[in-house]
């Protein structure tokens, strides 16, 4: 079996088991007990929370932990203020994102933004859609579907504009983005000073930790408007005991990511080639999605058109070879991808795209055979398709 | 190390760790995935929900997963309506209950019905504070600082009179019936049908399953109004890649739980009978809180007025054994309990309040070690005391 999926999913490490293990039964206790034992578990969760809030330059007091990225992105949307307003949406939103995005910001005045055929943010679009009532933008650091990298560091600059203009205008509205990382942390260095940011969500299922945990960063201007109350974990921010176990395993994720980020970048970058190469020669010829210069090195979204990813998928898997069409929520649901058809695909670009993301599981050797394998699935797909005409 | 805190947290067992274990690693799949090992995942996940609802009489497809009980009582309130009524309040819910039901209704109108000084619901308090707004009643299922369980087929009786009486008077407003069953599940036998609920809050880390996830019963006439939206997971109602490993351990938990309760039940009222007492002989006459006939089997609260709980759990921690005032979420903040409160005790009761929970990690020498050992700690704070004066 070969996997090439792992935007959808990825395996949790052995270190990272290793590390959650002893807190399912030696170190069960509830971190907010009073006795000692359960202090040494409190602290080994603030523990855990700053590991993952440094290695995008913050510190743990700034993070929430959630139930994953969802539920984050769900969080980080109560920034926006409850007062109505008339003219100009509160939230503007790329067209492009994951649909916890998408759902979540329709119960706000929101608009979308646009993308151009790469993905990449129409920054003139975003320009034109501010307006002074902007509360905040969302925009992920990279694409689920593409892999295509945001330029948020510009896109915060057009924020501070923005916010001088307002400063001038004595208007106080205040102005935030928010960017979901759930895709960009297993190879992108994040630090949320030099990204601009005041809200970014973390999602461990990507990047080898356990399902069921994410954060959001939080910058101090925040203030949040939390939809689970109780007992006060998280600063009031999200109560519920703490999932000690799944932290700690977060925590232990990042710790794996650190400082082999650069060499993954490399080693992915080598084997995306070697695939472009080997589907080149296929007998349809493939489209290349997302953006060449500003793409995740992991991620090589691809389109044979005419042919039908459905089927290829199908036939692929037979052969021992996992890729999927889009996102996996949205693809469990038949739906066309919306990616696809904001970047301007034709129907029939769409009904043959593949998304192969890259990952632990992958060696020089499986991407090499998965390769052969794929472009015999296209080849004998094509014929199948030529013959029945 | 005597363990006799279980309603606070409970260790994950080997059987349930080693059942969880595969969906972190090799069965790491994203359950919405198009291909085989996928869909396996998927249809382990879906079996495990099935486990976990047939054990409450429900499917399931009436569960909603949620990571943990303090999400899904938050989401069990959104089934009230959204439109404003004047007179009345749309929910009332018990004044013991957990702070994750008292602090998540604030965000409606609501009221609280009294308890006797049991810990029990006052049922004519309850039906004068019924009105015809009323639309939601949340009553836990065993409160988790006294263990009192509560009569909840009495309750969902008088419901049923007043939605009669609605029907009669072609009032269409919606009364549903909302329980916290946390502390309960570990050992009374749960059917939703014959308690006459129609939300059911569930919750894994009570029951020594893993941490960080929980369920939400929902009968087929509860609208829910979710908050977290995104990859429809859950039928729409609690989007999110889904924590496998998570829930694959919750029904494992379920499944040893089963058969046992009987039995248990009774091992824990013999410890308890002989910890209660070992215990009135010490030089303080204790008060044991929570009704005698009412009661979780496992639960001993009790009270030595005049002593200060939080010394006692200090010395006896010291001689190694390990117990709570109260709820541990509370407990951390040093807030006096609003449950000792709620049932009459003077300060000088609250003051002395310890809240002793039996469990997995209780034989019968180590109740009867701990027992010798609180009862000597107990003497020997009240000599001090003496002493001091």
């Amino acid at each position: 079996m070969i996997y090439l999926d792992h935007a959808a999913a990825t395996p949790v490490s052995k270190k990272v088991l290793e590390k959650m293990t002893p807190y399912f039964s030696e170190l069960f206790f509830n971190p907010s007990s009073p006795y000692l034992p359960a202090k040494t578990v409190r602290e080994d969760f603030e523990h855990a929370k700053s590991v993952i809030a440094n290695s995008i330059g913050a510190k743990g007091n700034d993070l929430v932990i959630t139930s994953g990225a969802t539920e984050a992105n769900a969080l980080a949307f109560t920034a926006v203020s409850s007062e109505s307003r008339s003219g100009g949406a509160k939230i503007l939103v790329l067209e492009t994102e994951h649909a916890s995005v998408l759902e979540s910001v329709k119960r706000y005045p929101f608009e979308l933004i646009k993308v151009d055929r790469t993905g990449l943010i129409d920054l003139s679009n975003l320009k034109n859609k501010l307006s002074e009532n902007t509360e905040l933008i969302s925009v992920s650091l990279a694409n689920n579907e593409l892999g295509t990298i945001q330029p948020l560091a510009e896109i915060a600059t057009i924020l501070k504009e923005e916010k001088l203009r307002r400063l001038k205008n004595h208007n106080t509205t205040p102005l935030f983005l928010h960017s979901d990382a759930s895709q960009g942390l297993s190879l992108l260095d994040i630090n949320v000073a030099r990204l601009g940011v005041d809200l970014l969500t973390l999602n461990a299922a990507k990047i080898s930790g356990p399902k069921g945990v994410g954060a959001l960063y939080i910058s101090h201007e925040v203030r949040l408007k939390p939809f689970v109350n109780g007992g006060g974990q998280e600063r009031g921010l999200r109560a519920g005991t703490e999932n000690v176990a799944g932290v700690v395993g977060f925590a232990a994720a990042v710790e794996a990511l650190k400082n082999h980020s650069a060499s993954k970048r490399k080693k992915y970058m080598r084997l995306v080639e070697n695939l472009k190469h080997e589907l080149e020669g296929a007998s349809i010829e493939p489209v290349f999605l997302g953006n060449k210069k500003s793409r995740l090195a992991n991620f090589l979204p691809v389109s044979f058109p005419g042919l039908d990813a459905e089927r290829l998928i199908y036939k692929l898997e037979e052969r021992g070879v996992l890729v999927s069409t889009g996102a996996a929520c949205a693809a469990s649901k038949g739906e066309a991808s919306h990616v696809l058809k904001a970047i301007g695909l034709s129907s029939e670009e769409i009904a043959g795209s593949l998304r192969i993301s890259l990952g632990v599981l992958n060696t020089e050797e499986n991407v090499e055979e998965a390769g052969r394998i794929i472009r015999e699935v296209v080849d004998s797909e094509f014929e199948r398709i030529k013959n029945d005409h």
